[in-house]
This record gives structure tokens, sequence and C-alpha cells, in this order.
């Protein structure tokens, strides 16, 4: 492995929220490298060609990783986004609630809702993961290739109450190399957990989360990918007891432990809860007796909270995750998410796999921006949503890509570390591709990278929104975590775009001549030509 | 071409609509036989097996199509659904509204709505298919391609106002073998449309589309697969003058010519309409004062609708075109489909490209029955709405399959000649590939066919759920219109399922070992088992 690895191209993230709150993409062209450690050394916007890129490597006395001077300490390897094919590097997405344990009923809802579809669809399936090991294994593994393949480097992960299953899928995540929270769930109320699926008791709750702590702690003694994350199914399903001790868990870590848990999806579930927890004065109060409102706290869906409940959620610091596929499948609501936002919550974006139909972060973002144009349409939930806010819950492109990066990166508490190209950062990124334009490849649909029709006279900022609306994990090209490729499309030639790219291109005679014989240097090759502006 | 095409595996479709209204899957597995004609000869249920399939090919005297007897008047070529990659045949979709001009700015719309998106966005790209026949041309082959790689076997297209691209996308969908309905618009109200864009007076709007129509006449003289269809915008883009005329050009024909427009999408465009049409009871009087509301009239939308507007439209038969992703794309509102079917209203699915950012209908299904399950959400547009009709209003998996098929060809008033497998209808088709379950591909996403996976515990109807939700155009393998193949996926032989496929066939010892040595029959293959029940 080289000790750089230098990328070159097109780089596009979200700034931190500016003052005025109105987010805007960040586009870059130039170099970007990135060290043994996988984390950002450097960038060089004034990077535009080759000529430049070989004299920031002389001037950086780096030594190009030919497949001969691997070991050197200054060897540097260059990845490249072809600007012909319309590629881009973009941060990785951030999932900040799916139940990877759920994943095979994707699909399978029926027309149910919230409290009926656990009974009949999800806890039948993730009972099943107590039985086999090797099952579970499988399945585990085939969800982790699944986010990965969609852009997917860290997952706020539910599994099941099963400790061997959980801690194997704390192991995949490191064996593979996606960042994530693994929380072992916790249900131990026999008033609403099936008998053949709960915790026996408020204290096997406790000590089975232990165990699984104890084996991730292990496996990540710094948590470099992976962590724990106390994960109280929601208030319903749990004993006070249960969640007393879960809160008093949390806060025996320094730094206390990460909590993940449900609130406010459905009005049915909200009746629930006001009817088990008469001494409550809302949802958010629960979790806040039992000290489970931390900020470190993820809080999946938040469709109906009340201000009260806002206002107790943005004091304690607590985060959202935000799952608009699974609301709208589910009919739980439409979650007004620009009024979170201006409560001062943070909000991020969840697949919540079966809830929602997709594991992909991209369609998250675009769920979100649909539901967020058909919010002036529904009956706000309290009296302040009553004032007219017709256009002012509209969620930009922007806005959407915002929350599936820096604003999942804050959710799951890493807004300095994920979510964007700042130094300092981890290389947490994904290659996207959309393709030749359709006029370059003979106007046939068939011959495109997935279903993003660029046409060549679009800017950067409106390839980004076609991919937004039009793009898949067909686009997603290749996967990094902590500067480490960990996923790269399966007709991808995983070095393709540096040494062994070589001979095709050479073999490309039309390439040759579009971009020169100058362009291929002492073992790499930059495949597109200068940026225009 | 051989004589006949026999199609072997599993069918599903949907039935004509059940006496209870409630749609369920037609499952059947089998052999179903299409003639020269493309039309639907005959089915057997009973044919299990390859024994079963030579009993048949025999008992009806056919010739198996070996290459050399393709002109015998009994060539049979057999195309085979592999139950091992979980395919089956499903009816091609029915686009029953798309703006085929509009489609490059697929996912351009910023956070606008209707009437300024039109303005920024549509009108200055629809203009552009005045200036270049061969750019207009490539762009509409762009679309043919991508709708046919959705399975869109028939469409309803609205061009632009140019009499020459719209022809152009005429003769295409025509070459290409796509089924269609092709709209010249009429826009000629000068208070409405931009200087740069409109016909310059009702004579024009008239002239230009009795032109169109004649196009169409001539190069399809039976209306075996194009059609015109007269495209009035809307009520604003129109003068009352251009809408009589074209009121009257429809009725003039026998049987009278279609109709397609828009109505009811946007609260700003009805506030527009009752302004310019002071005299008009509502947005559908508008429309029946000029005698455009007929059973071969498709209306756009219908988001809005009062109950006076719905009784007049049943009344006069015609047509909803339900475009949820356009419709929540643009933020217009949630269109309440139960209560138009209720009403006694005819509905099928649209894309609106670019309204709708995909030109896909699978995409329209799942954004229908995400709307449905949002609709309780809503403030209702009526008094009659106001009653609690909660779970009421949810569509299936199976009602967004309906309109998706059935529910289309019934707008585009050819409910007796596509839409299902019924005895004597056009095989206007798609083969489904879910592919292989997960396990036996090594539990890898990336080595699976598209987005959905299999485990293998799935039912039928549980690979259509999971194919609806997390399906996409990489699970369509092949499509036919009126029995021509007119699409295959570009990693599919296009013979593979027939001749070609021999060879590899036998290469694979793996699928000798499962399906035998037998079932190499006299120039044919079945790769798949029987079927189990």
């Amino acid at each position: 492995m080289a000790a750089y690895t230098l990328f070159f191209g097109t780089f596009i993230d979200l700034p931190r929220t500016p003052a005025d709150g109105k987010h805007e993409l960040s586009i870059h062209h130039g170099a970007l490298w990135v060290g043994y450690d996988g984390l950002i050394k450097g960038f060089d916007w004034n990077v535009r060609d080759e000529g430049d890129l070989q004299a920031l490597i002389e001037k950086k006395e780096w030594v190009l990783d030919n497949g001969e001077n691997k070991k050197s300490i200054s060897s540097v390897k260059v990845i490249i986004a072809r600007e012909d094919q319309n590629e881009f590097f973009f941060p990785g997405f951030i999932d900040t609630h799916i139940h990877a344990s759920q994943y095979p009923n994707s699909g399978l809802f029926g027309s149910s809702t919230l409290l009926d579809w656990l009974q009949t669809y999800t806890f039948p399936l993730e009972s099943s993961f107590g039985k086999s090991i090797s099952s579970a294994r499988k399945i585990y593994n085939q969800v982790v290739s699944r986010t990965l393949a969609h852009g997917t480097t860290c997952a706020a992960y539910f599994a099941t109450i099963h400790v061997p299953a959980t801690n194997a899928l704390a192991d995949l995540c490191l064996e593979r190399g996606q960042r994530a929270l693994i929380g072992r769930v916790c249900m131990d109320n026999p008033d609403i957990c099936p008998d053949y699926y709960r915790d026996a008791s408020p204290e096997e709750s406790l000590s089975a989360t232990q165990t699984t702590i104890s084996h991730i702690h292990t496996i990540d003694p710094f948590g470099s990918l992976v962590k724990p994350i106390i994960t109280p199914r929601f208030a319903p399903s749990c004993s006070t007891t249960a969640m007393k001790n879960l809160g008093q868990l949390a806060a025996s870590y320094s730094p206390p432990l990460h909590i993940q848990t449900h609130i406010s999806e459905n009005k049915d579930e909200i009746s629930l809860v006001h009817k088990l927890f008469p001494e409550s004065k809302n949802y958010a109060d629960v979790y806040d007796r039992f000290n489970l409102l931390t900020p470190r706290t993820i809080l999946a869906h938040g469709v109906h909270l009340t201000k009260a409940e806002r206002t107790l959620i943005q004091s304690r610091q607590s985060k959202i995750s935000h799952c608009p596929a699974s609301n709208s499948a589910l009919g739980s609501g439409l979650c007004p998410v620009r009024r979170l936002l201006d409560s001062g919550i943070t909000v991020g974006l969840g697949t919540d796999t079966s809830g929602g139909y997709s594991p992909s972060i991209l369609e998250a973002v675009r769920q979100a921006l649909l539901v967020s144009r058909l919010l002036p349409h529904t009956v706000p939930s309290d009296e302040e949503g009553k004032k007219d806010e017709s256009q002012s819950q509209i969620l930009s492109v922007e806005d959407g890509l915002y929350l599936a990066t820096r604003g999942g990166a804050a959710v799951v508490d890493m807004a300095n570390e994920i979510g964007g190209f700042d130094l300092g950062m981890s290389w947490d990124a994904q290659l996207i591709q959309l393709g030749y334009p359709a006029s370059s490849v003979g106007w046939d649909g068939t011959k495109t990278v997935g279903s993003v029709d660029v046409f060549g006279w679009e800017s950067w900022s409106e390839k980004v929104h076609k991919w937004v609306w039009t793009g898949s994990d067909r686009n997603v090209k290749s996967v990094w975590v902590l500067g480490k490729l960990v996923h790269s499309r399966r007709d991808v030639d995983v070095d393709g775009d540096c040494l062994e790219g070589l001979t095709s291109i050479w073999k490309s005679k039309s390439i040759m001549t579009a971009f020169g014989a100058g362009l291929l240097l002492a073992g790499w090759v930059v495949r597109s030509g200068g940026y225009m502006r």
C-alpha cells in the first residue's frame, strides 16, 4: 500500500451550515491527498492538469507507486475522477438508522402500519437470528455489501436481541471496512414483545448489552471503525428498569456511549406510549426520565413531535434520524424536517430498512425532498404548525445531500471526523460516475451508466441534481472508508484508474487521440483533460 | 421469423377489476403462444415441464424453429422464463402521460412549482425542438430507448408545437416498435405562452395538428402501433377558439380521435383557470364546453378535483392519468386515487417526465403507493373528503400494478387489446428477471441482478412485492410489443433463451446437473425445472 493516495478530479461536498442556513454545493477541481492513516492531509485546487500533478508530486518529493517501490514512506498512488465520464468524488453517505436484521423483508409490508407490521413481519424474522449464526452472518454480509454498494460508509445498525449474531455483525463491519455503530436490541416488556422474541428480564437486557459492548471494545479498542451503541428498541418494548439501567450504563463510560431508539413515528404508537407511561409528560419525556436523551442519542423518526418535545430534545442536544421512505411506506406521516432544524435540532437521514424499502441513502434523500414538498398539504400536528408555512418546509437537493453527509455525521457525533472533505477528516468517500453524455454513446439509453442521462450542457450543479433524482448504486463506482477501498462496482477494474488502466488506455486509439500521448507519466495516467471553466 | 412464439414459465398479470374491487395477482405457470400477428392465440397452464412442452408442440403440429425452417407456416420459437433466476412474464407498462420533449430536464426543477417551472425550465427546452430536427430525433430516440428499457410498451406522448419534430417522434416509435399516442402540443394564448414558444393563432393550432394527424395516418394507416392524439396543452395556454376547433376536430373522425390535456394539478393553476374562464363552473367544465371531455380523453393529474368535477368527468367517461412522482416533486399535492375510482372514473399511471423525475412506470407505481399511504395526513380538498377515510385511501401493490397495466390500457381506450394476458390480446409484455437467490451467489450484493434480493423462501406474490418496491430497469430482461422483441437488456444475449443459449447451457455443468440432460430437445432448451407448487 502506498503511503499517500492522491485523488485528482472534481470534488463535491457540502460546507458546514452557513450562517443563513442555505446549503450550497462546494465544487472544486484539483488534487487532494490522503495519508496512510486514512486522513485527508491536504489539497490543492490549482492542480488542473497532468503537468500540475507532476509538479505537485515533485514538490512533495513523493515517489510514484509503480508496484516496485511500495514500501517507500513517500510512495503515492493516483486515483482519477474522469471528467469525460462525469465522475466526481463525494463524501460517503451516513445511514443514521437501519435495522440490518430486517433486510430480507425489504419490500414486504403489504398495506400494514407500524404496530401490526412489527408483529406480522418483523419480530418473526428478527427472532430467526437466534437460531443459526452462519445464516445470520450471511444475511449481515449481504446488508454490508448492499449498503457499501449504495455508498454508505457509516451506518448506525439495529441488530437483534441475540448477542452472537450482533457480535457477528460487528466483526463483519470491521472485516469489510464499514464504519458502524452496532446495537444489540433491548426489549423485555412481556406485554408488548412476543414470548418467542424478547429479553427474559431487565437484567438480561443489561448483561447481554454489556457482553456485546465488551466484544466490540475488544475487536476495535479505539473505535476506529466499529463502536457499540445502546439500543432500547422503543419505550413500549422496554421495562422502566431496563431503560433506567441502560441510561446508567451509557453514562458510565467516558465519553458516554451512543444510544439509539425510536420516537413518535406513528400516532397509534404515541397513544400507546401515553397509556403505558401516564406519569410522563410526553414521549420524549419518557426517555428523558431514564437519562436516555443525551448528545449522543439518535432518535429515529420524530414525525409527530410536539413543540414541548422539540424543546426538550434540543436542550438535551439529542439527534433525529429522519426516515422518509419508511414513514411514507408505513403511512406513519410526513416529518416536518425544516421545523426540527428551525428548533435547533440536528437531523440526519436513515433508510430504516425494512420499514423503508431501500438500503439507499440516495433514495432517502429523494424521499426527504418529496415529503418536504407535500408538507404544505398536510394537517399540522400541533397549533404552531397551523400557521401558513407553505414554501418554507421545502428541502432543496443541497439540503438533502447535507442531511445525508454532514447532518448524518453530526447525528452520530462525528461531525469533525466524517461527512465532508475538510482537512484532517477521514477519507470516507464515494466516486460517483454519471457516465458519458448520451450524445457520445449513440443516443441509446442502453449504453450509458445507470439511469442518469447527461446531455453535455449541464453545469456541475445540474449534474448533481440529476444524480440525486435519477441516480442509483449503478453510479457508485468506488467507495472508501478511512482511506481504504471497500467497494468497487463489479464491472470496474479496481485498479483501473491507476496502474492497470494503462494498457487499455493505450489500446484505445480514440482516447489517445483525445488526450494526447503526453498524458502518460511514469507509472500512472491521467485519463481526463484539463477542467474547462 | 417463426409463425408462432411459445412462451414458457411463470406468467403474472392482473385480472380485470373483480366485483369487490380488490385486485389480486393472477399467477400461472405453463405455456402461452403468440401468432405471427403478435396476438395471444392460446395458453395451457398444464404444461409443467419439457415433456409437456414437447407433447404440446406435437399436438399442435408445430415445427421447431432451428434456423433452417424459418419460413414454415407452423414454425415455432420457444422463449423461457427461467425459474432458477426468478423470471416471469408481466404485461408491458402503459405510460398514460409523458412529455417526451422534456426528458433532458429530468431531475432539474430546483424547488419550483408548476407555473414557474414551466417558464423557467420547460418552455425554453421545448422551444429548442423547432431548431434542429436531427437533435430532436436524437433526444426522442433516447426517450424511446429509456422507456422501452423500463418496460413501457405503450406511451401517450406530448411532443412540442413543432410539426417536423412531432412527426419524427411518430416515425421513431413506429421504427422502434413502441406503441404510442403522439400529440403535437397546442398553445396559442399569448397572455400565458411566451412569445418564443407558441402557436401564432388558433388556426395554426388547428392546421398544424391536422398536418401531424395526416402524417401519422400515412405511416400507420390502421393505427396498429402509432396513433395521433389531439393535445391542447392545458386550458390557460389555449384560446377558446383553439379549444373549440380541437374538440370539433376530434369528433370529426370515426372513431373520434384521442384527446389529452392537463387538469387540476396545482392550486395556483386552478385559480388561474377560474380567473381566465369566469363563465365556467369549474376547471372540468372549461373542457366540457368545448367537447373535449370524451371517452377517449386523458386528463393528466386531477389532484384537486371537486365532487362536481368528478361527477362530470365520470359522466363523460373521460379518464385520469395519475402522476404521483410529478405531483410530489413539484409539490402539487396528493391525488386521492381511491376517491376517483370510487367515483367510477378510470385511472392509469403517468410518469409526467420531466415534472416527474423518472421515465419508469415501476417508480410511478411506488410513488402511487407512497402517496396513498400519506393521504390520511392531508387536508381534504373538499367537504366530502373531511370524513374519516384513514385506511380506505391506501393502494396495495396489486392496485398499483393494475393501474400500471389494465388501468392504463383503459385510459388509452385499449382495454380489450393490451394490459393483460387475455386470449386475443396483443403480446405487449416484459420478461422480468429478479436474479438468483442471494444464497446461491455467495451472499454478495454485487453479484445479483439489480437491487432486488430474493432469499429463496419468498412466494411469487412476495417476489412481486419485492420487485415493485426495490426493482428497476435492471430487472427488465426483454420487452415485446405486438409480439415483436423491441428491447433486451444489454447484457442479455437476445436469442440466449432459445437457440443460441444452447452452447453455454451445455458448457455449464452445474446447470446440466441441476436440470438433467433430457432437457435438450431438438433445437431448443428448457433451462428451468418443473414448477413446484
